[in-house]
């Protein structure tokens, strides 16, 4: 019989465990892991479990004890710190000391026999000794102690006085006898970013833009030059679109037109030319040089520069006559091109994943994001990752951690549920959601609920965006600038990780280019725009709301989100909160009404005394107001600001608090 | 690179799947499975799946084709017929054909050029041949008609006619180039087992109380001579307390008194004595061949008997003697007896699981069980299994179905719920319940709600008792008449299997020993008890509940099982159903007043047309009501009966129904 059948102990359920264990659970550095299951064994012996973990790159498990919480769950915490992966796993036993000490309180307080009591003290000075026998010179000199006096001729009562010491219980357990030990059946891993993976505040704008002259192409100089307006907003990641060659054939003119004119610039997803691919710069942008000193100057502003990864090919990419193999042959003899059928995409070639040179392929596609990790870049922002194998993802994104294990991937995948969950759990560190077309209330409480909460919050990491250059809402094409305002508040506060598509959205643009559609109007992902500074633009706002993230640690993270009751449809409320830092964030849905309504708080969850005042401070207008109890009144006026976040000021100073009072 | 990164179709979170395959999900033979997944791969492919499943004492698999649901899950049934193991696992490709058949019909739809459709023909063409070349003559000879079509000089709207033929899709999917395939990680089990472990009907009895006459001691003679009583209250497995020599040496008197008189007969769960052990008969009752002889007759009276297995000694016990390693010694020199400090139970030696002996202890335990088969024996009632290490009940469990897989056994585990549900995954066929311990609506509606959907479905069967030897709920102390009638139906209804301790109940006892406490006043469990006839006693109620269960198939399973809104918190509403077949029960959970109210039906989950009336027929009390609508009022007195049973005939006639009206 393989079977040890003398390991009673049952381990089931731990926590976090993603899919059974099959992909890794994902903290950043200095958090702390709650790891929890469900621990019991036959009859009523005590348990006694621990933690083990490390991380990858260490032999030596460390341990933690844990602790039962209600119904056979038991926790332990423990910190992790380094980048990479970190892994642990649980052991339990039966604890014969432990129930034995239980036992004899009960017996004590029962009023057993002396007799009886004297049996069980031979029983526990066996349970001592074998500790002693067990520990190292210090703790064996200690039991000795204890083994003397269970021993030796002093009164019952005596004896049993000394079992209840917590020394005594501190020398067995660091010398328990562990027989029989059940270890869960798996290790589990820990994904271990950097704290920005969880916390970020995306920025994007299209280079070509930049420039500071209308009509001129812009340069990575241009760039440097917005940088401190970027940062003077907030933002700490600015995103750029690819900035790749662009292919010839088949190039796409001003929205979207199949035939481009001749001085059109084409969309920059289009990526391949003769001067290059995917490793290459288009030259209206600059050189490698000024890329690199473009990362470094950003870095100094307090920057990240992220890059757009689309794996597709234009016509003209070296690929196509490097690695014909790559692509998808038709019978005619012509590469398939990009199509959903009757749609036809003829200046982008999709990579053929069921090729031959498959292994190739993938080695060089991973090539491309470790050639821009060698330049400086650490976060990628990846172009329409669930057209491409989910297997590559893992493989690809598990190989370049190892490496470079401060990267961070944003999955830009606006597809069905669970491929986008699938994209996280292979290694994706943030992801774009649905938040842009969540409305009601309903609907919002819903979606972050799901996607704040275990298991999805476990290894999905939303990034909310109210606009990018694909997707201009009906919501802000008629909702007017209270609606700019109002989706901006939401997803700052709402998200730890959220962005904009920037001039386009803090100048309020509007203008979609079909009724219906969702394009705007003569895009930038086809032409060259020139956004000259501007007098009344949101940029005051974005620099207030990203202060109030930057200040408030409860709004870099999700995970204490919670949704409060309003009795008015149009009115949402939220919390997030972080030790003592508590926010409270109440929104106006409606872009055209002012609402007021009651806020029904929940006191407890926020960390308020119920029969206690206390002080809601609000961020954006600066304005103070004393609460009392729950039910609070709120009014808000779209054309004025759609939004109150509130910092709560747990203790409202009274006369109490005075000296003199006493 | 291991892995095969071509194959790009994913499959997720399969069901039925209990603790991700470690243990196999419950079904009874005749039932039919549905093997879900979530299956999909990147981008706009169309996937093809299939569920292969097979009986372990199989060696070829059967396959069939999955369907989409919604939302990326997929489906396949599957029946399952033979006793034992069954096993499914899921394959899944991309369906390149179906696809390219998908977008040449949208080719074709969005009016592409006849020079596109003829790429797209030729495309298809080899798409046929390869099907042709990997397929059997037959369907070889009707591909090459439809090759030669495509191919031919017909014109090209001939060609695509043909495309649209069921004919070639059914031809296409049965020889379907299956390239790249994914396999589900694991294979799944179901454990098969025959219809009465999912719906069976318990009825308990002691037979040394079963004598005709005052003051004897009963025989399994006397049992055979209650067979047609029992049997015509329709119950199906007859169930006795332990059958074995009870030990002498600190047997238990009247009323579980320390010192047992002369003249005390003991606890049958102090098992062991002179005569022998678990495998032998208590000789008062009677042989083994009178207890052979008792099966053969219950058999015949449609009745299983169930034996009681307790796994514990006497000190009196052969294994005390015989096996003294199986025990745990005190320091002392005497066998640590059972205990619970401060309280001793020392007519009993609880075995040592974590003896150096364990496997040979294993085998006799399991021998035990395999003893009793021998002698006809199907159905095993274990006390207190978890008291003994679960890894034991896994491995004797599935050892013993192997030889026996028409077995079933009853977890007596009234403990901890991740306990209860961990046994049942270890392969207990049913589980006694906290049902005698819930009351209101709402601790009705949540438990049920729990045990009888997935995933506890998947592996606890509920087996409901409103009183055991060992349970007299103070409801039932207190409730009078009405409390044993409506805590009958609720078993009998809300679970498809339910059992009584017999005579007690059925003549409504519910003195209790201590104020208190829920053992009953001069317990069986410690003395002979008489039974003379009665003649007001609930035996014809529980003949005409028993005799609804069996001629209604909705209460013969749980997956049906739904509550329904009422506005009175007094009144009870479920329904279950199969098929044509539905039931509403209605009961009344006050025992002392009249209750009246509305109950708000979920027509469309009992399958009843909104706008149409339909017949409520009351099988207790025989009457009929038209009703029209969800809401319908109720009214039930306890002192009369306190519940409906409801069979709903969906369709009540109407003019329109009859010939003339036409």
């Amino acid at each position: 019989m393989e079977l040890n059948g003398r390991s009673r102990v049952i381990i089931e359920a731990a926590a976090p465990e993603v899919d059974d264990g099959a992909f890794p659970a994902k903290r950043v550095a200095g958090e702390r892991v709650l790891a929890e299951a469900d621990i019991f064994a036959d009859g009523h012996d005590l348990i006694a479990a621990v933690v083990l973990h490390r991380h990858d790159s260490e032999s030596e498990w460390q341990e933690v004890r844990m602790r039962p919480l209600v119904n056979d769950r038991w926790q332990a915490e423990f910190a992790v710190e380094k980048l990479g992966f970190h892994r642990f796993t649980i052991e339990a036993w039966i604890d014969h000391f432990l129930t034995w000490h239980r036992d004899m309180k009960k017996r004590v307080d029962g009023g057993a026999s002396e007799d009886e009591l004297r049996v069980q003290l031979m029983i526990g000075l066996e349970h001592i000794r074998n500790a002693a026998a067990r520990a190292g010179a210090r703790d064996r000199r200690k039991l000795a102690v204890f083994a003397a006096t269970l021993d030796g001729d002093d009164p019952i009562d005596d004896k049993i006085e000394d079992l209840w010491s917590d020394d005594l219980l501190a020398l067995m357990w660091r010398n328990a006898e562990r027989r029989f030990v059940t270890r869960y059946d798996r290790e589990l891993l820990i994904e271990v970013d950097r704290p920005r993976a969880a916390y970020s505040t995306w920025y994007e704008l299209f280079p070509r833009s930049a420039a500071a002259e209308e009509g001129r192409h812009g340069t990575f100089k241009d760039v440097e030059a917005q940088l401190p307006r970027v940062a003077r907003m907030g933002f700490d990641i600015l995103y750029m679109p690819p900035i790749h060659p662009i292919g010839m054939k088949f190039r796409k003119g001003k929205n979207n037109k199949v035939q481009a004119e001749p001085d059109d610039v084409g969309s920059p997803w289009a990526i391949g030319g003769e001067e290059g691919g995917h490793k290459a710069i288009h030259p209206q942008l600059g050189t490698i040089d000024d890329f690199e000193r473009l990362v470094k100057k950003a870095k100094a502003a307090g920057l990240e520069i992220a890059m757009d990864i689309a794996f597709q090919a234009s016509p003209d990419h070296p690929y196509v006559k490097e690695h014909p193999d790559w692509f998808l042959m038709r019978p005619d003899g012509t590469i398939q091109y990009a199509e959903n059928p009757p749609k036809k995409y003829q200046d982008i070639y999709p990579f053929h994943f069921e090729s031959e040179s498959w292994t190739a392929m993938w080695d060089e596609l991973r090539d491309v994001f470790a050639y821009w990790a060698g330049k400086g870049v650490r976060v990628f922002r990846v172009d329409n990752p669930h057209t491409k194998p989910l297997p590559f993802w893992e493989w690809c994104i598990r190989d370049l951690k190892c490496e470079y294990p401060d990267l961070i991937f944003l999955a830009e995948a606006f597809t069905r549920p669970k491929i986008m969950y699938r994209l996280a759990k292979e290694g994706f560190t943030q992801s774009y959601t649905y938040f842009a077309w969540r409305h009601t209330k309903e609907e919002f409480t819903e979606y972050f609920e799901e996607i704040t909460k275990p298991p999805v919050s476990d290894f999905f990491r939303p990034n909310a965006w109210p606009n990018t250059p694909d997707i201009l809402t009906e919501y802000l094409q008629f909702g007017g600038r209270p609606a700019f305002v109002q989706r901006f508040i939401l997803a700052a506060t709402l998200a730890a990780s959220y962005g904009i598509y920037g001039p386009a959205y803090e100048r309020f643009v509007h203008q979609a280019r079909d009724h219906g559609g969702e394009e705007y109007l003569d895009s930038e992902k086809y032409e060259v725009k020139h956004w000259p500074p501007a007098d009344d633009d949101m940029t005051e706002l974005i620099a207030v709301v990203n202060r109030i993230r930057r200040e408030n640690p409860a709004l870099q993270q999700n995970a204490t989100l919670q949704f409060h009751e309003t009795d008015n449809e149009q009115i949402l409320c939220y919390s997030k909160s972080a030790g003592d830092n508590v926010i409270v964030v109440v929104v106006n849905l409606d872009v055209h009404l002012t609402h007021s309504g009651w806020i029904d708080l929940d006191l407890e969850a926020l960390g308020l005394e119920t029969g206690r005042s206390f002080q809601v401070h609000d961020l954006l207008s600066n304005a103070r107001h004393t609460w009392h109890g729950p039910r609070n009144y709120v009014q808000m006026n779209p054309q004025v600001i759609p939004a109150h976040i509130f910092r709560i000021r747990r203790r409202v100073r009274t006369e109490k608090d005075f000296e003199y009072f006493l």
